[in-house]
């Protein structure tokens, strides 16, 4: 790109202001026992927040029923959704746990900590046992040791999960869409090698 | 699904245990000014953290050079790369900003304040003030207020971004693939109504 070029392409670069960031993010659901009884919130506020012991953190608005199971517990699950689960899912974001009892929408087992429930239609279960709630807010944010990682045989390659059969859903927040999951189409930490800067 | 059914599904549950979790997360390039020059790291654990300021939050690995710089200006950047910026992208995770000046791999813009270096060729960049960073063991989280989005005319649909012209890629971290976004396939906070549970 030349000068020329360069500046004319900065001077196109609109400021639309603060607002939530547009990206696409996995669909999930949080599950907590609340009140003795599973309950499951969709969000897509989530990441790896550390690698050895693996955390993962939800960022979840502070409204929402889910947050004081969380805190009762101590415990609570990431499940991951597939393609297939759409309509499931999002039912479970239009109507709130306050008002409606979700603990039917799906079926629910436990693992090791016994108050993490977790869907079994879905392909991937996190079990995490909470480590700190910051308050952030409109939000909490909600870290968690991933003590389990459950699946089944059909979801496997070569002994680790494989997104592609996996097939999560994705949620742009902004435009209120789901996309799917694209193709795989390079390695990471590898098409880059034949850049040359 | 029959008790018959569902217990056999449930048996059929296998813990591969505590690992990172197998989801895919949008590629990012985060920007930060090291000793006065522009550095772009790759990263995917990110996620929004509150509404309203809207914040972002990075997780970085404390070996990172980005790090120092971050904390030193109390700025950074998140950028969204679109796919065709795959090999360029991915060049910036394989080299480390330790050993590689890598200002010049991009065309880099500042905007208001002055230390968030951003990336030009992507379609996506918000600028954010630090709010605080957490130590979380081998990570340290960065959460950030979103002071400005910067994109340009041609990716927006009735004045908002549209994923589907800024065309993100994803990360699976386990399998080191990169994934392409799929097409949008139904409504959020829609396609549920019709669920009857």
């Amino acid at each position: 790109m030349s000068n020329a070029e360069m500046k004319k392409e900065v001077k196109n670069k609109i400021d639309v202001g603060a607002k939530i960031a547009p990206y696409p993010m996995p669909v999930i659901l949080v599950g907590a026992n609340v009140k003795g009884k599973a309950n499951f919130l969709v969000a897509a506020w989530f990441m790896e927040t550390a690698i050895s012991p693996p955390k993962v953190m939800v960022a979840l608005n502070k409204l929402h029923y889910t947050n004081q199971g969380i805190k009762e517990n101590k415990t609570f699950s990431v499940c991951i959704p597939s393609e297939d689960m759409m309509k499931s899912t999002d039912y479970c974001g239009i109507v709130s746990g306050f008002k409606v009892e979700k603990s039917g929408v799906f079926n629910v087992f436990y693992g090791k900590l016994k108050t993490a429930p977790m869907v079994t239609e879905c392909p991937v279960n996190l079990e995490c046992r909470l480590d700190k709630v910051i308050d952030n807010g409109s939000h909490e944010l909600f870290d968690g040791d991933i003590l389990s990682t459950y699946t089944e045989e059909k979801y496997l390659t070569d002994g680790a999960v494989d997104i592609k059969k996996v097939k999560p859903f994705l949620l742009s927040l902004n435009e209120r869409l789901y996309y799917k999951l694209g193709e795989p189409t390079a390695k990471a930490w590898g098409v880059g090698k034949k850049y040359k800067p």
